[in-house]
């Protein structure tokens, strides 16, 4: 492992991350960690742009332009180009715009399409926004079953109108093949809403893929992109639609003119047609810091050699886990290919096993911070959920957390179970 | 003007804000001041909560609660109580949640209303979203004109489902009388939906008062609130309504279990329900420390107090600079009687007199900062605006302030033109 950590041409950018030297943490597809620069770029906002500043800052520090420029430092990481992503609101919300976008752009391009296609696995938020907006507008929600599929029959139904995926599962780590799914969706006049969240700053994206590209995509700017507790999320739309798009969220930073005060709603041109209100510069500054220091990597391969690392990475923490997990009845739901992986690792728990919950509690207090994630219907395992984020987690910490896990798992077989369980945010 | 700064109570609470020194600081109705403890509380959220305690902050530094948490500190400030009072999102956001649930709450009470009564001059955003949900919910927007009124006879039109107001007018500083119109709203089967923006922090509010209670409130963060540049915003729906309405903007943090990742939505009991996605942690607790400034007055007589001291200042402010507006054909925008006037004062330029824009830009070159709107119809006139902040002005700024606007007319009328127009955010 530490041969694989000295020929890793990316390991000097963890410094770049403050990460507490006596955790190994493998959360940070909940959570990412703080970059230096966040701290000094937020200090700066406070006590220079805000307290100095005032109100000029909006145009004297930038701050109107601000969501703007880190859409531009975020669109190559996610295949998308500057101008075409906007960052605002959080996850949700774009999912509310987007989804509310392309339900009127599909009407409009054939009214007898009204079925949005998902996955009855997809992450809560997505199908209950899903569910509300079917509601409203009349639509069906159709639910395909969990995993990874071909997704032609699906698409070959002629009712089905959208197909909205969130590309990694937030559970599973199971990965979609976007190229192909977006491939198909095109052919059969179906359009495709991705939601990014566990993507982006993990694996390499291409949104515009030539014959494959994406029509709307959504994703969170505090996961591996770093951007702090809460921070903006980012909306895409493909800039062939952008403009004959209209969301259902209409503010005045999202006017062509919002400074006029113009009595009538007129759509900014481009992606600025997606913000709604004023964006939070001091959660924006933030997240400006982490996708800031995810573009350190370009001139070390960018996305692609990030990806060669998590992969290196998961496939380590598998290797080396594997023993002691089935051991004790575990069961790895992340895909051993390679394609179909994102960037965690998921044990599942077995009934009767050792409890998950106490496992992961045994190890957070040594120091490993992963994740656990509780069945969500009647049927579906317990998770212990380990994300590697490969700006700055290395091999090492792969084969310290597996023998912590080992250590755990053989703990919580025999000794005492008692912990109070506590929710862990996603 | 200093006898009355030196017999006011609550000058000692300046000091809880970072003010440059060098300026008059007029425009808190736009972006108030940062709070000292805003400073030291974000840099706490960033390198202790976020650095040090990374995902564990969800609960061990009340990230999770602290929405909540800005909400309850915030309810006394505008006549509500602890628990129904929910920080989130952007105030446009937060309006699409409230007119949406009225929307839907008003139909389960009577299809037969289905016209949306709202004003001319409301803030285009407020405009904007009601535009849209009307189209959407095949409603009609009905625009009342301009100003204060007695809105008995709009109310008794019997296709009047929903009146949403902006309490006091974001040009003109006209303030509605709220008790009389949710009377007037109550007795005649119409909910009415208050956008506080330019009230929360300056005028007192009491939108629980017997017999005149209001049925929707939002609210912006960083005007009179101090929260720092795009702050989170707050909702307030009447306790007996709450659990009878369902916003239309659902998210994980809205459901009653968010920790369960259950398959479907079933809204959290009481406000909880507005919430959507994951809160701006560092902008929520820059909020935080500006509405805990605000409650530094509650032992000085609160919200009455600082009313008392903000029509004390705009009203000298009025006697001190109207001799010389006048002379330069200015008109006072702003309503003499008090009960009709917020927290600011708005000259109107005159056709043909000194140019506004050039005058205010002047003004803030010799550090009176106030802010400039152009109009936004024709006919209506371009507006000065200043924002008078009961929390930290002096009835010295208001005097020295009106001089320096007597010298600036001055020099507009005689002398050339050729600022650069550049915006400037509300």
């Amino acid at each position: 492992m530490r041969a694989l950590d000295r020929d890793d041409a990316l390991s000097p950018l963890r410094d770049l991350l403050a990460l507490p030297p006596e955790l190994i943490y493998l959360d940070g597809n909940s959570l990412g960690p703080m970059p230096r620069q966040a701290a000094a770029a937020v200090e700066q906002a406070l006590r220079h742009e805000w307290a100095q500043g005032l109100i000029r800052s909006w145009n004297d520090s930038g701050w109107i332009s601000r969501a703007r420029a880190v859409g531009d430092d975020l669109a190559p990481l996610i295949g998308a180009s500057p101008g075409e992503v906007l960052v605002a609101d959080s996850t949700s919300i774009n999912l509310h715009k987007v989804l509310g976008a392309a339900m009127s752009l599909s009407r409009r391009r054939d009214p007898t399409r009204a079925v949005l296609l998902t996955q009855e696995d997809n992450f809560p938020t997505d199908r209950y926004i899903a569910q509300g907006l079917c509601q409203q507008w009349g639509w069906t929600l159709r639910e395909a079953p969990a995993g990874t599929k071909d997704w032609a029959a699906e698409l070959d139904r002629p009712d089905v109108g959208i197909l909205m995926l969130t590309h990694v599962n937030y559970r599973s780590g199971e990965m979609h093949d976007m190229a192909r799914v977006n491939r198909h969706a095109q052919a059969r006049g179906v359009l495709t809403v991705w939601d990014l969240a566990h993507s982006a700053g993990a694996v390499e994206l291409a949104l515009k893929a030539p014959g494959a590209a994406a029509d709307f995509a959504v994703g969170c700017g505090y996961k591996y992109l770093n951007g702090g507790p809460g921070a903006p999320a980012f909306v895409w739309v493909h800039p062939e639609h952008v403009n004959r798009t209209e969301q259902p969220l209409r503010g005045w930073l999202g006017h062509e003119a919002p400074f006029a005060f113009e009595p009538d709603y007129r759509p900014a041109p481009g992606i600025d047609r997606y913000t709604c209100g004023t964006p939070p510069i001091l959660s924006l500054t933030a997240l400006q810091a982490g996708v800031r220091a995810l573009r350190q990597a370009d001139a070390l391969g960018g996305m692609a050699a990030l990806r060669r690392k998590s992969l290196s990475l998961t496939s380590a923490f598998i290797e080396c886990s594997s023993a002691a997990a089935q051991a004790h009845g575990l069961t790895l739901l992340t895909p051993l290919e390679p394609q179909r992986r994102g960037s965690q690792v998921s044990w599942a728990c077995a009934a009767g096993g050792p409890d998950g919950f106490s496992v992961m509690q045994g190890l957070i207090r040594r120091g490993v911070i992963g994740d656990f994630r509780s069945g969500p219907r009647a049927g579906e395992p317990d998770i212990l959920r380990f994300g590697f984020a490969p700006l700055y987690n290395t091999h090492e910490e792969a084969w310290r957390a597996a023998q912590a896990l080992a250590e755990e798992l053989a703990r919580a077989s025999t000794g005492p179970l008692g912990a109070v369980r506590r929710p862990l945010v996603t």
